[in-house]
């Protein structure tokens, strides 16, 4: 099995090593990550500048490549300049800091594995929900498994798994929950600060607020010690609205 | 009437002054836009760095407020910080080239509009489908009438109206359809260049293709001459397989 590994924390980073040996138990692991971090840069692409692809080393030994640009730039340039074949599966992760509800949105390495369910390779974003992570292990060991329950069934084209694993010791952990995407608000603050030119500049940052009361949500699951896999696609139409906005008659009313 | 004007071409971009200008008509305009041209960028947000603010001029008199960041970073400073109350809608565009089917997930413009959704006011995002725009005018007007519907209609929160129209004569045009998101398929293109040090770079290129053949798809409905109007949302959620998964039994088989 051909395994794509990326992620958004940076090829340095402590995540995406352990991921990589996990999977390497199990397939031939390419790594293709970013050369530095890109977390929050959601599913950007590179089209203004060009970007370059280096080799990455890590205690002298070949680790993987690194390319100047987003985690979805990685995966393009992956599967299309860097891997002989198509692979079977990518995995982005693993993540510092959680990549649920609204978060899916903004998040690099949750764009990484959509990239890929667009180019119609089956894929799985894995992070664990905190910015301070203890031991990255467990999470390692549900991608492997992961990756085996997908060979095994069938992920339909274009949907990919997102996972979020609680930052808690393996035995702590209660269980396993198939999740929806949940609700949560971010209150976001621009903090003012004053450079030391004396000139304004803002900082931005906020609080999180949940607001489901549901295992099957995401976010809720993980707060409640499960981890969450959630199925995930790039069909952003609402349905529900496209059915309801046919009486706004738009044909006649606009134009 | 309050409304929120911002871009992903940036501030000094010519849609912008022209979407602007079709909305002081109808209501009191704030305009808060990129400094620089942040295409493709995706539904980033700044946090690794800060941003700043600055009012930009236009023939010598006052004309919006640029930020040092990205689309939706502009949405969140125009609302969180720039305007005094809460718009009543935010526009996004009027972008240089089309946003429909796959480009959606890249694009800054309707990413600008998902925050605002996100943050619970109306919005659209509106884009002329073509790099070489003859006159933004038409599409101006579409925007202006567009907020006139959503007053006298329910748009349901969380859901943002994304507007492609071809970059034709308005009597060309055949006429306005109400959309869902289209299939298409880049085949992404690294062009291997050498910089003039003789070292490699690449530059990310490539050809769209239309898979579509129905009316009532974002992209086709464009190609064949109509406006389109796609109703889309934040919930990432593949409910489909989400119904599917059940079976995998991922609480007795993972973890």
């Amino acid at each position: 099995m051909k395994i794509l590994v990326s992620n958004d924390d940076g090829i340095s980073s402590e995540g995406i090593a352990v991921l990589a040996k996990s999977l390497s138990e199990i397939g031939d692991v390419t790594i293709v990550a970013p050369q530095t971090e890109q977390s929050a840069v959601g599913h950007a692409i590179t089209m203004q500048i060009p970007v370059r692809v280096n080799e990455f080393k890590k205690g002298g030994k070949f680790f993987g490549y690194s390319v100047t640009g987003t985690p979805a730039d990685c995966i393009k340039m992956g599967i299309k300049n860097i891997m002989k074949e198509k692979p079977d599966i990518v995995v982005s992760g693993i993540n510092n800091g959680s990549n649920s509800a609204i978060n899916i949105i903004y998040s690099g390495t949750v764009s990484a594995a959509r990239e890929a369910a667009i180019m119609d390779v089956p894929s799985i974003a894995i992070s664990v929900a905190s910015h301070v992570v203890n031991d990255f292990s467990y999470a390692g060991k549900i991608a492997q498994q992961l990756v085996k329950i997908i060979g095994k069934n069938d992920l339909q084209p274009g949907t990919l798994l997102n996972v979020n694993v609680p930052n808690l010791p393996e035995n702590e952990i209660l269980g396993v929950k198939l999740t929806k995407q949940g609700h949560t608000k971010w209150d976001d603050v621009f903090e003012e600060r004053i450079d030391p030119y004396g000139k304004k500049y803002y900082w931005l940052t906020g609080e999180l607020t949940n607001l489901d009361n549901e295992l099957d949500r995401d976010h809720f699951a993980v707060l409640n010690k499960y981890v969450s896999v959630t199925p995930i696609h790039f069909d952003l139409t609402d349905y529900d609205m496209f059915d309801k906005m046919r009486s706004w008659h738009l044909e006649e009313n606009l134009g």
